[in-house]
């Protein structure tokens, strides 16, 4: 295959050194820019154009379980951040603050939305009265602030995008029921559109979200080893509603407080695909949110009958696929890196002696697979290699997964383990908060959840020996 | 028709106090909630269904025309605002400033973005080095702050929700063409979609956009006859290039400044579509973008057959329209003036009389007729329904606009109109501010456009009696 050298140079190997093959990637992918604004990213349109494929499939999911979307503001006045303890101690050390408007001091100083828990609550306070209210199932797209010292596009911003769900019931169990059917859509979500495999299952009680009664996450592991929560689903209980004072009054004419859950995705599920699926040439999309599915590559372009056949392929495509056409003058060596750098999942190509064969040469991004296809059948074939490429992807990526993940009996193993390799650890755990810590400190790996599947590994706690209570998956992590 | 009294006394008419009446609806059919931070608003599942219908329509505009959609940061450093003096004097007094993150005051403190312009022109400065990297045609969705002092839900708030464009062309024919484009966009979109009529017209110099060459705009006029800006088109010629050094190497190889445009469009749109459309029953929807387009309501619910019946057509009616059906127990009169409150363009009745006569009962909401249809033909005739009531609706918003614009020749007469009517007023202008300055102060209109469609009304200034260069639409605005 033709290659422009130069061009492919310009990668850091992702074996070579993991962050720097990350940043290159999401510079020449052209998803991102820099601006003068510390830690906040500009997202291009290439990498936006993935962000709203993200949307609407999970905006789809969500009115689909009933959801509406709504606005909230984006400033969070000081004494209502205040009012559940639990949440502020969490949020109030990484908050931005507004302190003048216009030219004028205020009175009482607003950050900028962290999360919007407390907007939510004394919205429901003010319109839940009785349980012919509830449930109140909203959610919200918008941008959130968080005062990050070290950023990393996509994975660590001082403001990214998300959505967050906030939703009030009536009875304890329903709230639950709510917090893993979410827990669940956004597996289901990673595993179909983004082909990201998932571990399901509960952070421990360090872990949890600032004011949660329980947290429920998604965790999936990265090419070097790395874990990513890629989703969270938080049951409140009552505690905000006692916070805010959110009651109904129920059927018997009792005055009851709600039980709450939230759950949110952000634009970090953008990095968690580069670092899952990428490679040593570039961004690897699946085929359900790239925004471009297949690209045309016309070849010897100024061959008589090239341009109008790869124009007539454009538009039979575009039935079955989203098609771009690249018939510009630049080379196809060219056109064949940039593409692959952008992770487009199959490139057409098409010259002279294809038309005269009656075929085409599809190529698959991911094994750059060569494959001719008669003109005949070609809208089949690419509707079945973009459906094939994207059951692959999620099989490679949990092979991948699994290769990575270690089982361990003793802090001895699990220190040895980690000096060589990286992944996921499995190990058996007490519950007792000292060993969490200990793990920290000697091994540098943080608990990420207790998997809802569970493994009995050992009797004993990998850390102190006594007898253990959950098995749970460890790791170094975003 | 029944009717539940006691819900339609409790709105205020729109000819005893407009702006009660306005305040009424928005929260009556819940569209927006108030919250304890001040000048900001909730906006509620009804109201932000409204906006989806608005973004998905306007987006699909956008991308036809061959604009991609980005995201900057929120956060403006202060010295980036003020690269460009025209700009940084119009907005600077009306911005919210973050001086500490976290717990540490900033070595610079940031603006909440009031609007983008400095944060696209530091961005195309990066990216655009020749002339293949133009046009850059971007636009934003998000929302942006400005620090006002009295507000009203979705006319003036501190935050709003808006899309700003923001693009860079190689010539100033090309940046003025796209400025005029855009502006088409909008007021097909105010017609086609909002069924609103607009004039559309140039901004005079005292009313342009800080830092723009020259701002366009429509303007339509609401029920109680002032009038409200609904999108603006900026052309900014190269002032902003050459402030923040936007530069292009053409074909023969010279440097030249880029020429850009800018134009938005914000939730103050639902707010115009309040004002044109709603009356004393609430909110009227076109049904272009009203989230519910037909709600059905059974009659005697509990007589054998009528759920049944309503069901299936609410199925076979989904085919043709966005469907609610409401069997609730509570009494068809309250349903009646809840969904009429809500602006649903047409309510369908159905009951045991009707099923025995195969028919069932259209109501519009703007006329309240009552059709009744052979339930053969009821999805062409809901559908004929909804076409008929989005073209009546702009027909009659013009036919009330025309007859609240008036004509006047000088400023006495000015004056005089003014004093007991309300409405646009058509009068010549010598182009000189001191006129504009004092019409603004013995009449309290502002110049709302040079329309496009100029009028010889005389040859005189309306204020000063000079010779005339336009013809200018005046009036209150919001």
């Amino acid at each position: 295959m033709v290659k422009d050298k130069k061009f492919v140079e310009a990668i850091t190997s992702m074996d070579e050194d993991f962050a720097q093959w990350y940043t290159d990637i999401v510079k020449k992918a052209d998803l991102v820019d820099y601006s003068s604004v510390r830690g906040c990213m500009i997202i291009r349109p290439y990498g936006y154009a993935i962000w709203e494929n993200i949307q609407k499939i999970l905006d789809a999911r969500f009115k689909e379980t009933g959801h509406e979307n709504v606005y909230m503001p984006m400033f969070i006045p000081e004494s209502l951040l205040q009012k559940e303890k639990d949440h502020v101690e969490g949020f109030a050390p990484e908050v931005a603050w507004v302190t003048h408007g216009g030219a004028e001091e205020l009175t009482e100083k607003l950050c900028v939305r962290p999360t919007s828990e407390t907007l939510f609550c004394e919205h429901y306070a003010n319109i839940i009265h009785s349980y012919r209210d509830l449930p109140k199932l909203y959610n919200q797209w918008c941008s959130v602030v968080r005062w990050e010292k070290t950023t990393r596009p996509f994975l660590r911003t001082l403001e990214f995008l998300w959505q967050e769900g906030h939703t009030a019931h009536a009875t304890a169990q329903e709230a639950q029921e709510e917090t893993i059917k979410m827990l669940n859509v956004y597996a289901d979500f990673c595993e179909k559109a983004l082909a990201i495999p998932v571990i399901k299952g509960q952070k421990t009680e360090k872990e949890k979200f600032a004011g949660a009664k329980a947290t429920y996450t998604i965790e999936s592991l990265m090419h070097d080893g790395k874990a990513l929560q890629t989703g969270t689903s938080h049951n409140f209980g009552d505690g905000f509603a006692k916070a805010f004072g959110i009651q109904y009054t129920d059927q018997n004419n009792q005055l009851q407080y709600v039980h709450q859950t939230s759950w949110g995705m952000t634009t970090r599920l953008i990095g968690a695909m580069i670092m899952v699926h990428g490679d040593d040439n570039g961004l690897v999309l699946p085929p359900v949110v790239a925004p471009v599915q297949l690209v045309i590559i016309p070849i010897a372009l100024h061959k008589e009958g090239v341009k109008e056949k790869a124009s007539q392929l454009k538009e039979k495509l575009a039935k079955v696929a989203r098609v771009k056409i690249d018939d510009s003058d630049k080379m196809p060596g060219w056109k064949f890196s940039e593409y692959e750098m952008k992770g487009i999942p199959v490139r057409l190509e098409i010259g002279p002696k294809d038309i005269e064969n009656n075929q085409a040469v599809l190529v698959r991004r991911d094994t750059r697979e060569k494959i001719f296809v008669s003109l005949d059948e070609i809208e089949e074939k690419v509707a079945q290699l973009l459906e094939q490429m994207q059951i692959d992807l999620l099989e490679k990526a949990r092979k991948m997964r699994d290769e990575k993940t270690y089982t361990v009996k003793n802090l001895e193993e699990f220190k040895n383990v980690l000096a060589q390799k990286s992944g996921f650890i499995k190990a058996m755990w007490c519950e007792d908060r000292a060993c969490e810590d200990k793990i920290k400190e000697e091994t540098g790996a943080t608990a990420r959840c207790i998997p809802f599947e569970q493994e009995q590994i050992s009797d004993n706690c990998v850390c102190c020996g006594k007898p253990a209570k959950h098995m749970v998956y460890w790791g170094k992590a975003y």
